[in-house]
């Protein structure tokens, strides 16, 4: 499957009809309108009057239900579709030892096992009036709601502290410094990473915080991001937009061979941990949103290289056209090479992709008063290279630069999947 | 109907059976999984795997077309079911002249008409190159997603700056000093303010921001607050748990004769304008959730009054018994008088009631490192007083204090609905 592969109805047909597969819904719980009060439009409030009520309760049992295996080959999280909200953080390691590291990892791998099925890592509601509750409670009959959690290794594990520079993947170091950042330290870096997403956010929240709350006394949160909207589209997902009003994610990776190209980890990681494993890059950017809302649409159309509305290729008609890059307008290249999509594309980087599966972000305002919001980038791929060639060629050349930028970054070794239950990440690490 | 409104099956059947009453579905676009590795919970799957397809696009359709009427003699999203998302948004004026307080309102009034029915402000992708788009296309194509938009004014709106003094409602002044508070100017008080819900956060975040945006020579956003998981009940809906793990919301005001009662204001307001309308208090309290989160389970469960579990009153055995705090066990009350149940109960507060309609919200860290996040807590009522007589109770008893900060306090008059297309906010100040 190319990176080319269209929502259109065609292909969710195809994907609706094989064996296996079930489609969901999407977040949120059960909203009823009061009587008379609510409006559903058209021919859908028609079809809808048969049975409003079934209809509710199977997508709210649906919505609550969806599940993504926890063991297998490859963590879920990155070939998942894109669920609807993000908390992603980044931890320090306050343990000192090698062991204190073993527990929490284990800790985590069970507690990730229970929280992704929709169990309550320990008792809610101890029996005994004086237990102190283990789960803090506030996603207790939430369901699963499509819960993936996704971990990985900062650079910096595999310092001396903890005995792990063998098992360091090749060539695995912080990203180099590029051009267009304004890194700030509060946003950077880290011993240990999850990305937890899920359809419902206070899900996702509790997750991370329980699994902060159970390792208290050995790691400490350094940063720490809520996506509020997917910036991403995943395979059989409408594209989303990112805060500046333009689609994101049309040409993304997609299907089993791209996967396979682009962003599984493999041998060459010189890590048998790392098989099956992936390469998290994080990159927290802030958007100069009023500048960017000043900017003529011919203008903004021009720097990303698509159309606003439709999310075309300047050179085409319709968002899933394949840009043509050799396409002139009045003698000019309809979409200019130091456009956004023309940077990026694999045509122009020697065949080079990334995963994107990022998510809108805004944190109200900033010292200033000016919105303080941006796109949480996380990208996946096979080695971090892709990602830094990619971007060092966006930081020297991209027009996006003059309305963004880069405040927070980070890049994790996320180990491949869990084989079974029992098992638990770097278990190889304490043989 | 009473406050006691469960949220059965049986009421849930009633009130679908009811003639132009429709259901609809919760937040989120389409989530497809890829194949074989989404997994739904039984019964459900079976049900499911007859025609799944139809199944998701009918609700994706509901969701993105659920909108409430922007016309009538309520504002939307007082008595409308409390939306999945919150971006609650005090601005304060930078006009100086009544002209351009009154285009505010008016530009305001009729966006909100637009963007509750599913459209944009203005072009988001104008004809011509030059053009600079009007409205700045996140939501567009997202549908209406349940969105609505509340408007109201601040005291500080009838002071000398614009001659509205004789058009302040009786006895409308801040917030007096309260017993529990540490507010922060930086999360306190404000001319105007907009509560945004919506089943889709990026709807509701970009209705805000385009307000801010078509009025940033007049107005300035002076604290903002986004709620990611609702925290109290509306009728017909799961109660949903705040961060402390407890549900909230179970004994609601529901029911047109408890609104009418408790929540619309009338002709005590002594303003023909505020004949429909509300009064708003927004509370932004922190959690002190680390703290919390070592409270052994029957202290948490004697402070609040319920079980953590099923939320059931500490006097009996389901979510929705109303509470007996004449109950004894063992000689002293099932419910003690200082729980939070027994202070602001009806029973106990000669029949006041107050509206809550709260979102939990997460700002990620604070400044040492804790989890910096807690209630917005969204009340409506027909008079200030009524929030205030009862959290004098709460500040100066409710053993919860120990857990939580008032940080950020606002009141604000929600004026009437408009009663139709031409009409606008504030209008009858500009005669």
């Amino acid at each position: 499957m190319s990176d080319e592969q269209p929502a259109d109805s065609l292909s969710r047909r195809r994907f609706f009809g094989g064996a296996g597969s079930v489609a969901v819904a999407g977040a949120g719980g059960l909203i009823a309108g009061t009587g008379g009060a609510a409006v559903v439009g058209g021919a859908l409030a028609d079809e809808q009057a048969t049975d409003p009520a079934t209809d509710v309760e199977r997508l709210q049992a649906t919505s609550a239900t969806l599940s993504y295996p926890y063991y297998g080959a490859h963590q879920s999280g990155i070939d998942t579709p894109p669920q609807d909200h993000l908390v992603f953080t980044a931890f320090d390691l306050s343990a000192t030892t090698a062991t204190e590291l073993q527990l929490v990892l284990a800790k985590w791998s069970a507690a990730m096992a229970q929280m992704t099925a929709g169990r309550p890592v320990g008792k809610v509601e101890p029996t005994r009036e004086h237990g102190i509750p283990v789960d803090t409670g506030e996603a207790f009959d939430m369901g699963t709601q499509g819960l993936t959690l996704t971990l990985g290794y900062g650079p910096s594990l595999f310092d001396d502290r903890f005995g792990l520079a063998k098992f360091k993947p090749k060539d695995f170091a912080d990203l180099p410094a590029m051009a267009g950042e304004a890194l700030d330290p509060a946003y950077t870096g880290g011993d240990l990473c999850i990305q937890a997403c899920a359809n419902d956010p206070q899900v996702a929240y509790h997750a991370v915080r329980n699994l902060a709350r159970m390792a208290r006394t050995s790691v400490k949160t350094r940063w720490t991001v809520l996506g509020f909207g997917r910036a991403s589209a995943g395979p059989h997902q409408k594209t989303p937009r990112n805060l500046m009003g333009f689609k994101d994610g049309t040409r993304n990776v997609s299907g089993e061979a791209d996967f396979a190209e682009h962003v599984w980890a493999g041998d060459e990681a010189q890590q048998p941990w790392m098989n099956g494993g992936s390469y998290l890059v994080a990159r927290k950017i802030h958007m100069l949103i009023e500048t960017w809302d000043e900017d003529p649409i011919g203008d903004q159309q021009s720097i990303f290289g698509r159309t606003k509305q439709e999310g075309a290729p300047l050179s085409g008609q319709s968002e899933h056209d394949v840009p043509d890059f050799h396409a002139a307008v009045a003698g000019k290249p309809a979409i200019a090479p130091d456009s956004h999509i023309a940077l990026v594309a694999h045509e122009n980087n020697a065949g080079t992709k990334i995963l994107r599966r990022g998510y809108n972000f805004t944190d109200g305002l900033d010292s200033v008063g000016r919105l303080d919001a941006g796109l949480m980038f996380i990208s996946f791929q096979k080695n971090p290279e892709q990602f830094v060639s990619l971007q060092r060629k966006l930081g020297s050349s991209d027009r996006l630069n003059e309305y963004i930028r880069h405040v927070g970054s980070g890049v994790f070794a996320v180990p491949g999947g869990l084989p079974e239950s029992g098992s638990y990440y770097g278990k190889e690490f304490f043989a």
